[in-house]
């Protein structure tokens, strides 16, 4: 998109704030979407996990300069009749790549859980500036 | 089921505590846990609406009690290139109808919005006691 | 309260629905609410926790027909300057105690993490009915 | 900070990333939370407000890199006996204004709905690089 002519909230931001900036701080906004929005949900089904990767797909791809969207869930689900045996979703169970884009930049952000850190980092794998 | 034999929680209840009672408690838990869970998630795909109903649907499912469940979501979905456009669930949204079943009890429960209340209510529409 | 004077949704239940059913119906949308609401929130201080305990308590007051509650949260909050070491509410971390009023009956309620089921659960711990 | 000592999170993002960089994804990170945490929460208590204003800038800064959180909630709360009349947060009722911090970059960044987009925007303020 050419942000000159379609981005209405540009004005708002400091004339400090380069394309860069912007395609950064959209990848940092639609991650902590993510983690925040979809955390608590419970799961029992495994065809359950299939639909909630597209969900939280189109999710990250409504909000503003979101090119890309990749969502994998990787959660055991209990099996046995105890009604109880059901597992939700937490932000360790998700790994999620985004691509965000703003003029001719390009950010690639991902979230993911890191064993060594056990933590689910949200960080940036690269960032692309065409001319 | 029969309650007696495969609910591991059920000596936690006081004794007064009847099948009856328990149907509904689930039924509270279940539209209380739909409305704080799913608001906020960003909508702009028709596809992620429907996606979002089964989803909804299985998280339901999931947790204990829950025999049927049926969502539907009813939202305006702006139409226009402005990437600010899109909207985000809310409660009034919704039109949910869950059936619980404890024992030989079971209870039919909805969550719609009420225009002439101006609020999204969660009320019993039947509780069926069998012999 | 007076049910018939200042419950302006009563015509929407069933009316095989008594005082009693609304009232525990009412204590499960709290503990729903409770429960999806408010994981998830970041938490690295003592003076977080108690803040966070009262405005749950706040908001299960909010809705209708609950006349108390009571909120304790237990976590463990890490210590050192390791910027990724923080915690995040889960509901196995709650301990909360609420009462509903629908006419003359009151139910209360509970919602604690029981070692035994490994699980976070909403159960009823008494039912009063008054003449 | 010296983000090289005490960052262990570092080697995990492109070495395309600048310092810049990184307090304006963590910025991105902070406002992504506070709009999809705290969304739906029950409202009927001026004091409660208050409260919930402190617990969200707490919750921002238990977050890495964050190093100042200012929150203020304007909402109206209905008055009157109507047990329905509470309200529920909005992003729209946030005004939030935070200041992520990484090696020698501060970035200032801001929540806020702005009429003139009816949009709850999140958008950068200033961004200062220290000497």
């Amino acid at each position: 998109m050419d942000e000159h002519s379609s981005d209405p909230a540009k004005i708002y931001f400091s004339p400090k704030v380069s394309n860069r900036d912007r395609a950064v701080f959209e990848a940092g906004i639609a991650l902590g979407m993510v983690i925040h929005q979809f955390m608590g949900i419970p799961i029992k089904f495994e065809e359950e996990v299939k639909l909630l990767e597209k969900v939280i797909e189109y999710a990250i791809l409504s909000q503003p300069f979101k090119s890309e969207a990749k969502v994998s869930i990787s959660i055991d689900i209990p099996k046995d009749d105890n009604p109880y045996r059901y597992t939700t979703l937490r932000s360790r169970n998700l790994d999620v790549t985004i691509v965000t884009s703003y003029g001719k930049t390009k950010v690639k952000a991902r979230l993911r859980y890191i064993p060594e850190l056990d933590y689910t980092l949200a960080y940036i794998e690269d960032i692309i500036e065409e001319e």
